[in-house]
């Protein structure tokens, strides 16, 4: 999508499971073996009485969306704040919904990022800045 | 760590490589194949005059830095606001670097975190938000 083909309101979504495999690949691709994500034991003994996701992963299905979806292809994360309001657990379903919320200069603009799972609960709230590359 | 321990200005950091291997990775588990990251030609086109690391990969790092150094294994992920400053290329080597910048109730904290390159320029800056499980 071309930066004069966006207006404000403007909305898409991207939906993922997120399996095991993902969550253990997210592990050993960052580092991240914190037992609440990695551990069976960890996990049940833990507030959410199982293993869950790594947030940052619920993150990356937030930049997938941007890079698939709006504005799509070249795409350039400028910044994206998050909140983690829910857990996401293994074999969730996760939907990414996209809204523009701010046209800015220089071929920026604005999106909200909500996630939410397959009960409709919102595990993932933010905004992101994005610049278009288009030479 | 246990949050009675934790003191505003105590620092930590966390060093990773990013491989071509890690970055085909988090492509197949987030389906993020924005083409600046996955695809040589698009790269070579792009404004970084190569292929570039999702920078959400980076957030990864930083979620790692959490669970493995400050607090440590435990935390919880409660938010995390993120600047992408400058591209990370394939094979740069991150360090993460953790600063507790605010004590808040309830075993929560705010971190600085700053991320940098092996040149020692900033490729994230921004701010986590951590809840401890302590029961």
């Amino acid at each position: 999508m071309r930066y004069d083909e966006i207006v404000i309101g403007q909305s898409a979504s991207y939906t993922k499971q997120v399996t095991d495999d993902d969550v253990m690949a997210f592990a050993r691709i960052t580092g991240d073996f914190n037992p609440v994500h990695v551990d069976e034991a960890a996990g049940a003994k833990s507030r959410f009485g199982n293993r869950i996701a790594h947030g940052m992963l619920s993150g990356g299905l937030v930049s997938a969306a941007i890079a698939n979806t709006l504005p799509g292809p070249g795409a350039i994360y400028l910044a994206q704040t998050m909140r983690f309001t829910a857990p996401v657990r293994i074999d969730d379903t996760i939907t990414v919904t996209l809204t523009v919320t701010e046209l800015l200069s220089k071929k920026r603009l604005k999106l909200s990022t909500l996630c939410r799972n397959q009960k409709g609960e919102m595990v993932l709230d933010g905004e992101a800045t994005i610049l278009m590359d288009e030479s």
